[in-house]
């Protein structure tokens, strides 16, 4: 490992230096489900509270026949763990790559991941001419870069770009012939309407080499307790998985909860997407309205772009409004900026403080 | 990494095919605290479940604040995680050994997780003519080896047999000598009426090159919630393993539970020592009065061997009672077992049911 210095990238930190959650603060930083956590997880989480002096089940047995009733896949295909980016770092070392293919912008961890185990990461560029999406250039970078790993988020994390399945298809084609793996993050893909249309899942019986990575941690709001999982037909690869990390992953609490929130988990889902899909157009809107340069959004989460000479991110803090400076991702410059979707209530006070920084801002120019 | 098969190698597994727990097995299998986890853990446990739509503290500031004061080193020499079994897969990361080396038998995760990696692991065995203990030929070993990590488990697990401090200093100055790192594993140490005479915690700030590995599994038996720790005065390498995983390692539950544990930890830890140490006695004149060789035990499990021509576990489990078959651990033959100590009425279950199968053994001989 290179000399790095630890530093947390990514949204939700909502704790003081002293490790208190400030509960006052609006957090537009994490993309959580702004319906929050089905009563039945949290009263199964409580429940589940009373085993906590026994070992979980390794296996997640109950949690993964429920996922895969969820998912409509086989139970063998699943590997179950202590969050999305936990598998992250236990596919970097099941396959110990020599490169990573990441596009740039995306979300940090897979970069942190690989780049920490020693592998060289190879950049796609996503250019904000294009609107940061994904082309079929794409193709020609991996056959020409050959990386062992190709990860894509999708809806992207941050800019909220979809790929097209038939890109995707043809993505994970490129990949089986150089004998490169495929890893679609589809962490925000269950807020999408048409979701069916753009997930991987239907390509995973056919190509052994492509994982899908989810999580209940954003769908069901609890990213609290911790649980994502992967999805791969290639059952040795889903066997290297657990080997590659610690036995017991995901926790009694966690288990108990998300087998509880599956119970009714598409119905779940299905309102929270009627939920979100209204209050995006509504702070799109909003959002366009004052002249910020608002980009397609089909999840829980706004990519915006602000040309106003200030510190947006500092500006709303100053009013208990935590948003996401994408500053820090690679290949985004300073101005663009993520915000979740969040209930009426806070989406209409995040809009009210907007309106006061840009008036603020344009009483002094 | 080799084609390795994953398989469940620990005790705990009170899960059937269907993945629900047996409530009405005894499991001796896996060493919990007999007094349960803390009221107050509990509660503050329950508590936290409200906060499950927010990430944790990444960080983990206030535990680590509660730690730092329970366990009298500084906040900054501290890593939590998903549990020990988490660090050491983070330790292998951060490190990226060549060879490492562990005595046979000890806890199979250390070469688990090496070994996954591709390190070399080097054994150094245990003889039971000396009754398991590690002895200063380790220091020999170590020089001829060098390996870049140095595994040891103090009490040793599956054995209980203590390192004598001044072995371990030894054994420090030699790693230190030759630049690796010793990773003491000090998961049960709080069981031992007079751990400060063995605790390797003493030998950290003068040897940056020791990690002294703990968890609240155990002591406060919540294995459960996941909650282990690393303590090392380098603090580089405390920032290593941060970046070697996830960024959300100890879910909120965890983090409270643990703090409102160590509020009267040391109380706690007393009242168990006190309690164990009497039914640890009881047991071991029982099982010796049955003509089973029983091992010196310090913490709060025992090991002993039984020359009985059977399976005794399996012939327990047909009376409901787990215990620790040792047979897949690494360095030992069949025979061996380890049970730990459970409540008295639990651990008078077990005296007669072994009791029972040994009568019905010397009836058909």
């Amino acid at each position: 490992m290179n000399e790095m210095i630890y530093e947390y990238t990514h949204g939700g930190d909502i704790y003081g230096a002293n490790g208190l959650a400030d509960k006052n603060v609006l957090d537009f930083s994490a993309n959580i489900n702004p319906l929050g956590i089905p009563e039945n997880a949290l009263n199964a989480a409580k429940q589940s509270l009373e085993q906590s002096n026994i070992y979980p089940d390794s296996g997640c047995r109950r949690l993964i026949a429920a996922l895969a009733a969820y998912e409509n896949v086989e139970p063998r295909h699943l590997f179950c763990s202590n969050g999305a980016s936990d598998i992250i770092f236990r596919i970097i070392a099941a396959r110990k790559p020599g490169k990573i293919l990441v596009t740039a912008p995306s979300f940090a961890d897979y970069e942190r991941a690989g780049g920490g185990f020693g592998a060289e990461v190879v950049y796609f560029p996503l250019h904000k001419e294009n609107g940061f999406n994904i082309d079929n250039r794409i193709i020609g970078t991996i056959q020409t870069a050959l990386p062992d790993i190709v990860f894509l988020c999708n809806p992207n994390n941050p800019t909220g770009c979809l790929t097209r399945y038939d890109l995707l298809a043809e993505i994970a084609i490129t990949c089986a012939e150089i004998n490169s793996i495929l890893v679609i993050d589809e962490c925000f893909l269950d807020f999408v309407p048409d979701a069916d249309r753009y997930t991987a899942k239907t390509l995973l019986t056919t190509y052994s080499n492509v994982v899908v990575l989810k999580a209940l941690t954003k769908t069901f709001a609890m990213p609290g307790l911790r649980l994502g999982y992967a999805i791969c037909s290639d059952k040795t690869f889903i066997d290297r998985l657990r080997l590659c990390g610690a036995d017991w992953p995901v926790s009694n609490v966690a288990q108990a909860a998300g087998i509880a929130a599956l119970e009714n988990g598409r119905e779940y889902v299905s309102k929270s997407i009627f939920y979100i899909d209204a209050e995006r157009r509504r702070i799109t809107d909003a959002l366009a309205g004052m002249g910020l340069a608002v980009y397609p959004a089909y999840a829980n989460f706004i990519f915006f772009h602000c040309s106003w000479d200030m510190d947006l991110s500092r500006e709303l803090r100053k009013k208990g409004i935590l948003i996401r400076d994408c500053a820090n991702f690679a290949g985004l410059e300073p101005g663009y900026y993520r915000i979740a979707v969040l209930t009426q209530e806070k989406n209409t006070r995040l809009i009210k403080s907007l309106k006061e920084v840009q008036a603020s801002w344009q009483s002094r120019l």
